[in-house]
């Protein structure tokens, strides 16, 4: 198996990535760490297509990514139409004539790239995973924390009823653990050696075999037959980064309408400044993590869209793969990152979740109000009257004081007393949360 | 459980339906069908919610599909800002008063259209798996019949080495069943019940246990929470139906660029004419099977784009689901079905791939000829010469004759016996069709 | 020149057009109102074509859209590949053999679905600019009536400084205004008749000039080239409606977060009711329009991966476009009417906005005192020390008394005087709305 | 005005940027390119700010590149949430207190950051346009040489009636010339200086004038508002970057069908290799413009999705512009360069393309020969008669010998005589192209 990518090589970060490829996911997934597994494919591709041991360690000293410059790799790839043709050639010219023979021998560029691929995708999945994992285990803590805590439920940004913060907190730790199952189902099954020669028939290799045992070199499955023409696994990855990153941009942007300034009932542990506006609190880590979640609907659709490769190669969809490939591995893991920090720190306000609250003065508890007035009423009257004691602008206790008495007005106003299966939800996420392997 | 649905009393196709909704997966993604899911879930629900016998069934009475107006609900929708709201009101006033107090009971519209949701989903995946199966089957037929059929491998649309029509077909049918699987897998783990109430407390409900029993009815899974802003089952459905499409359109693309009449190598069973063009033998089936593939990643894109639900509900991303969801569920069972057909009544040319092989003179097996050289001269040095002989325009026998003794150069210029694992590869992949529960 | 659609007997709504379709754009974008511009380009066509002028007549009494069958025509473009080949083939049996030889005469079906589109879209344009502009009215007034209401500008949701509601509409009616010339540019200079023949040769016509003539039948212009595989007219058209609904986006999600109860700044006039909740005050209008506005970038990314048509027509891309193009119409046209409708009926709370504003505690101005301080201390400091006070939570006169006198501190503390150019802005912004034609 | 960047301080490609990002426009979209905007904006904020000369001066020699350093900015930037928070911070640094005081003075992040984006896409929008219109030139030549080339029309990929190779690249110069105006018209009118200070007040400069002084110095148009949050500008260019790219598709996907193997009608001058077929002759120019073209559909979306900018500054979604407006301007560059060097050097062959024609035995003729026949047997039996004809497989001259004599058979299947209007089109095409200015 090969090591995992060490991030100490890698250049420094971009002019725009300290907010786009936040965390350990950039080191994981640049030029550097592409170049470093392919290399490390085409090792194992030697060893396994059964040279003799001396040639296989020569091959393998070759294979060291500090040997390559990356920059006039980039530039030949122009003439050959990918990197791997000048990377070949210049593995072939590092090592003796008797060894050259052996390297990148029966396979095609493709073959290499997308095996590098797949490494890089277990390398970028594993970061992903792990960042997912601790805004899960920091939503639980929230949950835990807050299971009685009552706050406003909004629906299309308007108080609709109250429920509790632990539930809320519940319902990202259950949509989290959701999508790191996906990622890990994805990087677990879905991953797999591409070999299959230029057409993908193994002409020439020996023995079909060759596949097993690259596969077996690089700890990766076998696929069935090679998947040059067949992106199925790379859609599948798509979908699930996407759908991950559907999930980091719903909770980050919960806590960036929490964070409000008129609703401040979280903050962020670390909030950014601003160049102008010296008091700003911002929730910069939520908004950095909406703005890498944002990059995935497109960079996905991408991948789906170019699902048609022609025939035996495409002639265009491969290479319109790359780029939004890595870039969607980094968008995910930086939006994952930066919800890890959001949701580690954040800082919640359970007074200023009550004051909230009670501003409406009772209108939250019209749900309620209507349930216990329909069987005196009927359900379309009740219904309407309720709305018309809203519309009044006075508290609902005087405007329905007609229809109940002061203890069942007392009772049905309370908010704290209407949480309906809140707590017991909550406990459900977590002991769910918990049996987690 | 519910009856599927039945297409008798749907309305005719829409005027582009004919190419874009094509198949039973139309009369499944009406509005007609949506209303009946809609009204199963009502029906279900007042079941679920413990009314009495006589009302269930008053109740179960009033939710036939044809006692509505869609047109009028349509209408009323845009008042209330969805369809459940006017078709609640509508069943209310249908049945006895006693019974409109167990009509909606403590749902929100959100678990109504949701859950109607999955009902629809669910019947739509059925149909759309039934016709990839089809197509699978097909391709199967053709992978047997063809494994060991030459035809030129191409890659970026240029010649490269022999392969078999069988592998090329048994390609496809591996893609195929994978999104079978993909598909088949969404359609039993990922429907769900969707029921909350208005802010997922369930605090209108008498016991959080209504789901189970709400589930039950319907015959879908319940969820640990509900997951009215938590819309990881939709993107992992979007997802699915996105790579669905994209193997449909891969192997649609194929089928056209085999039927080109300078290759000529299929043609449609039952190809379409052109109002203007009466020789033409138009592959209708591959291209509108390519042309509804085509919308999903724009549509699985607005999905994934809509997964920030604001809070406890969202304030447009709910609304923004409903036409590419329908219209995901659409274009790819109309995909599938094209091609299903298009695959069915595929005629195969074995003569004139035979003939395309032959027509380059042996550069076809350059990489043949390269392999055998590089011995000799070195790999490098053989990639140079045999791009050198290929380059002069003359016969690849012609031009190498000084490396290689006639008998060599017969056996390595023979395109049939350079297939590789072309046929063992075909024989794997349909035993592993073949293993298929 | 055509009469424009008549929405009278157009069919009902669909149960989710009262939301996503909403306005007069759904009649003019109905299947009836495509077969209509069909049927007008055919009965143009047959007079371009130079017929005598009975058959003229009777082509067009032939071409009345209530004696064809839209589902027929649906079904039967399934085998065809489109709607006009039995379009064409009824319109030819419904005239006399004499006529029946002048109907659809030299066209192809391109020809004909690809000009009906041009004239669906132009009178879907008008619709749409209809409702943009009464938009943009509703925004002017409501800049003008609060040119001087001071109203806390937000960045990142946080409070940042003072600014003006005025100024805030200006913004919308800048931007409103800007999409309104937009999409009127496309509507006037990039419409234009599509006649080639089966290969955009004219081949089966007598003369080139049969181009001009048609577009003279239909008030549109004539293309250098016909332009069947050139899809940059329909990409203007999807960069300019997708760019149309990012502000009908951004303007409708101002709306909703301005109607938050936390917030409370805007009302819309006739708000939405809740199936469960009777005393919600939903911004149904602004949310209904986010939800069409956010259909777009899926559908013009369709439009534009659509524009690869394969050499003299597309095998799949063309077919591809007729679900969005209506799509991103209708879509477009929703949004607009929504946004029309939610800024026609906005009801403005300035004490709330100056409750909002006082409630930090002069935090608002922060970058005022931060200048103020900056000659004191120098910026980075000022920066540091204002930062600090704030981030003390004590008011910002008792925290930075230190540095400033009485006076001064109240001067610098008055939020209505620290507007900055905010009502000149908004006077420019309504002047140069005043002066469009 | 600010002298244009100067590719030769730029980083090296990289691994995929001989692909993806080919020509002068990487130089332009690099890093360094965007920091020097950055810096040219400060400076010239400086400088319209009203500064003494020698501050302007000493602040103007702080501005230059190579004096900061990309990667602790941008890792400095994940704290403060953007790049321009420690570039103002240092070069406040880099100057004398007096002179630090005139830095970023009013300004916010925003301001700097969105009208370096504008100078930005002035620079790479020169050079796109300049190898669009290389592009455009090629195609120009080819349709002047080939006026009369004839070569098969393909419908659906069959072939369909003859058309002239002329006439082909006339569509493409046209589409061309097209997409160079509309990105013209973008540069020329849409771009525009970005400067309202926090909220778009400009509430910390002595005067709204301010702006119009800083368009001058950058040689930009001031705009009547500041657009922090109204997105048209970004959404304009994108969507002219987006329809540049579908033609630069378009035309690419065209080589590459007509350099297939079995069609053989053009070849790239400089066609790439393959790293395990010596013989391929890869139109890798071709299938590279398509790689990169295929970017755009996606980045578009992603720019046409994050427009719903909050109030007075976004929450997330300004930052998602980052990465796909520099992605789409390098996309679409690089699409255009490959397509420049395609066509510059592209090999036609003539004799192939009659060959090609000829194959079909007169069946290519088919509309032609229906046209002759109609007036003797009536339209659709004519139709349905061709039809036959052809699908007897035999030659068109023998199967319909019964309806015509020899005569008017050998002048009705003689393809080069049957071109309709091609040649005058071209001709159309190729004086409007030569009347640009």
């Amino acid at each position: 198996m090969r090591p995992s990518s060490s991030p100490s090589d890698s250049p420094g970060p971009g002019l725009f990535d300290g907010v786009l490829a936040a965390g350990p996911v950039r080191a994981a997934t640049t030029d550097l760490a592409w170049l470093r597994a392919m290399l490390d494919v085409e090792a194992a591709l030697t060893r396994a297509g059964g040279a003799p041991p001396e040639i296989v360690e020569e091959v393998a000293a070759a294979c060291r990514v500090e040997r390559y410059d990356v920059a006039a790799l980039g530039a030949a790839a122009a003439t050959a139409g990918n990197p791997v043709v000048p990377l070949a050639r210049a593995l072939r010219a590092a090592v003796s004539p008797a060894a050259a023979r052996h390297v990148h021998r029966g396979a095609t560029s493709q073959d290499i790239l997308d095996t590098a691929a797949m490494l890089v995708a277990r390398d970028a999945l594993g970061l992903i995973i792990a960042d997912l994992t601790a805004a899960a285990e920091a939503a639980a803590r929230l949950a835990g924390a807050h299971r009685d805590t009552p706050v406003a439920a909004r629906t299309l940004l308007q108080q609709a009823l109250p429920t509790t913060f632990g539930l809320v907190a519940a319902g990202w730790l259950t949509a989290l653990d959701g999508v790191v199952d996906r990622l890990a189902g994805v990087r677990d099954t879905r991953l797999a050696v591409q070999l299959g020669g230029a057409a993908g028939t193994l002409a020439a290799f020996d023995s079909p075999s060759i596949v097993e045992r690259l596969a077996a070199e690089l700890d990766l499955p076998a696929p069935d037959l090679s998947w040059h023409t067949d992106r199925t696994r790379v859609a599948d990855l798509a979908g699930a980064l996407g759908t991950a990153c559907g999930i980091v941009g719903k909770v980050a942007g919960d806590v960036v309408l929490f964070a409000q300034t008129e609703v401040g009932e979280v903050v962020e542990g670390a909030p950014g400044g601003s160049s102008s506006l010296p008091h700003k609190q911002n929730p910069v880590a939520a908004v950095s993590a909406r703005a890498c979640a944002a990059q995935a609907p497109g960079l996905a659709g991408t991948l789906l869209a170019s699902m048609g490769h022609e025939h035996q190669r495409a002639a265009g969809a491969w290479h319109a793969e790359w780029a939004p490939f890595t870039g969607l591995l980094r968008s995910t893991g930086s939006a994952a990152h930066w919800l890890a920090r959001c949701l580690a720190h954040l800082r919640v306000d359970p007074g200023r979740m009550r004051a909230n609250l009670d501003a409406t003065g009772g209108a939250l508890l019209a749900e309620r109000i209507g349930a216990a007035l329909a069987p005196k009423v009927g359900a379309t009257e009740a219904h309407d009257l309720v709305r018309a004691a809203v519309a009044s602008g006075r508290p609902l206790a005087e405007a329905l004081a007609a229809h109940f008495d002061q203890a069942e007005l007392d009772a049905l106003l309370d908010p704290a007393s209407y949480l309906g299966a809140a707590p017991a939800l909550t406990d459900r996420a977590l002991k769910r949360h918990g049996e987690r392997p």
